[in-house]
């Protein structure tokens, strides 16, 4: 039987807070439904370029038990990403914390605002030569 | 700055069970990387002709507190399929149950044995004409 990938679904609190937060990776919103009935709003955020691999916002309008929780069975989404600096250095200067950051020019965690755990990766496997103020930065909690 | 979607990671207790489950879906197996040092195991699994879109099990040797939870802030996989009624079908006869059976002949849940909530969807958006058992098979618990 054919079985096809649509996308990774994540609940939110606020949702412009959350768009905000896709946004500053990069992901761009693919499309939105809204449910007056149902009282939820859907948005749907890809990597440009890959439409096919969104995640899937949802939001209820009447607010979501449990949200943000710490649970670990979700893991993590996981991005690619040009520069792995340059992303950890604008992610933070729009007020994001580096949970895990950089020291090895490869690999960082952070946190959605929903705590949706996102690991960001050197682009195509590669990594960076080690570099401050990445090098010295402690990790910040857990991811 | 470029971005590129990887996968999506959940965790799992018990690595034979869970892929065991994610091939009855239809998934496959595209890559494994093994740890010893770090005790672990990941095991890459995507839709066939998808290698794009996996899903990274993560399997920690020595165990990973918090699992199986039912935090709600991750949402769920979701996946079309070609026919929704035989893909239940096929995962009751292996012992999955049906948590929000496809009474619409359009959309199903189940969970994974990580408690992960995986949506069934009709391929392409379509619907089944309603039928039994489904239409009149109640929900269990919840997604």
């Amino acid at each position: 039987m054919k079985i096809r990938y649509l996308h990774t679904m994540i609940r939110v609190k606020d949702l412009d807070r959350s768009i905000a937060f896709w946004k500053l990776l990069g992901l761009e919103e693919t499309r939105r439904t809204e449910s007056e009935k149902g009282r939820f709003t859907l948005v749907f955020m890809a990597p440009p370029g890959q439409p096919e691999c969104p995640i899937e916002l949802t939001w209820n309008w009447d607010g979501d038990e449990g949200l943000p929780a710490d649970s670990r069975h979700f893991g993590h989404l996981a991005y690619d990403v040009e520069n792995i600096y340059d992303m950890c250095a604008h992610l933070m200067r729009n007020g994001v914390t580096i949970n895990r950051p950089p020291r090895d020019g490869r690999m960082a965690f952070v946190r959605s605002p929903d705590n949706q755990s996102v690991e960001l990766l050197q682009w195509g496997g590669g990594s960076l030569p080690p570099a401050e103020p990445w090098l010295s930065m402690p990790n910040t909690g857990h991811w």
